[in-house]
């Protein structure tokens, strides 16, 4: 039976699967971990799913997710905030390396792109200091600038880098999907710059056409046309020593049963990833 | 009545209205210019379609298209290259400043984006003289990287300049397209370094949800979150003289009479881009 055990399953990528059963069948499987989500981590009770995880024996590679910082008026910014407090605060409780950040796209009827990048700016150094008092780094996660206007206008490994350097690497780091980040020609050169910034690691394929809203057309690894193996490489050459976790985002795969998408991930990691 | 003399009216636009009639109503509009793509002048034939220009006293800022220099073997390659040379003989032919480059995604199969990249850079090493002899700029088009593996490799504007940079500026220049670029957390420090290269410049808007295979959902001028009179300012302090020129894939556009799409165009430019 083959090594999973760097191997941690985001619980989106099985996304109608009870967490409890996810986290079992996890376990149970030899990982090493699970990614999750704030709604279905409520859902279950947060101390019941920290408790099944850790009986389990799984790290939370990451909790998603935090961000959304960008809002046309200083309430509702306001508001985010305090929500990633409450937020770090369940990735402290669930023992999760890492709270991810979609950053947010531009307020609604704005075209001021550096404005609202200050904005993100602006809540992650307020956010910074609270994060790593208890135990959680902030992962600016990069989102491919399809995503740019209404999820996250931090789109590229540099830009993320950037505005992580700001910040003790303890407090905010980098998180690098593949699907966000494979396509850029500065790949492999920000990868060595971000030497011990990377505070996770992703990953699914890149499949086309890409479905109307582009947001769960994420291909199974080998589906698609990322050479993952070699991205992985770079990432642990970075300085990563953490787990890949396996999150993708797709309607078809959404319809399958839990315990076949986790297996059918399993295969296919150790196949094209590991 | 105000100032079209520095807009272009790129055909595919307004993609059903036959050539000669778009060509006149642009020429009795005042605009200064129209870019044409390949098929449509072939169908209303080459040496008409370069007469009409000229009586209509239009400059033509593009012919599209050249490029789809990544292939998986050298004959289709060579395919590739030498239809690009026919394209650079039609360009000289209607008197266009550019032949736009779409570079190519990666070969069919093929998880190697250094190598189709590679593959770019030569071909165009290959056409650059040909085409400065023939008085023809080759205009590498960065496009989005939603369309790195099926479209072009080439999706940044360093990543295009870089490339440009290898070549005399009456061989090789970079095409700004306003939808490709947009999002670039790079964007106004790059254009200041593409000073005295840039071929060409397109506008549409970026506007979402992206329809399924996300090829045909452009917008309108002033419809999306692009601030394109901030874009042109920034073009222009770049060296940039040409015109600015419309470009708009958009499938309920296409259902639309020509010369009323056109008129909007118009409207839509002077009042978002102008």
């Amino acid at each position: 039976m083959s090594d999973l055990s760097r191997l941690s399953f985001n619980s989106q990528t099985a996304k109608h699967w009870p967490l409890p059963e996810l986290i079992d069948a996890a376990g149970r499987g030899g990982l090493g971990g699970v990614g999750l989500w704030r709604e279905p981590v409520r859902e279950a009770g947060i101390d019941r799913v920290a408790h099944l995880v850790r009986s389990a024996g799984l790290e939370v590679t990451s909790l998603c997710r935090g961000g959304f910082f960008t809002a046309a008026d200083a309430a509702t910014r306001q508001e985010r905030i305090d929500d990633n407090r409450r937020a770090v605060e369940e990735a402290a409780l669930l023992g999760a390396r890492t709270l991810v950040l979609v950053c947010g796209g531009l307020p609604s009827g704005s075209r001021d792109l550096a404005g609202a990048r200050g904005m993100v700016a602006d809540a992650i150094a307020e956010l910074a200091p609270f994060a790593g008092d208890h135990g959680v780094v902030l992962a600016i996660e990069p989102m491919h600038p399809m995503y740019c206007s209404d999820r996250s206008v931090v789109s590229t490994l540099r830009q993320a880098r950037r505005l992580a350097e700001r910040f003790p690497p303890e407090q905010v780091g980098v998180l690098v999907d593949a699907y966000h980040v494979w396509w850029d020609p500065e790949l492999v050169d920000e990868l060595a710059l971000l030497d011990g910034r990377i505070a996770g690691f992703q990953v699914c394929d890149w499949v086309t056409p890409l479905p109307a809203g582009v947001l769960t057309g994420r291909g199974m690894m080998g589906d698609g046309v990322i050479d993952l193996g070699a991205l992985r490489r770079e990432v642990e050459r970075s300085g990563y020593s953490g787990l890949t976790e396996v999150e993708i985002f797709n309607a078809r795969l959404w319809q399958r049963a839990g315990h076949e998408v986790l297996a059918e991930a399993c295969r296919r990691y150790l196949a094209h990833v590991a």
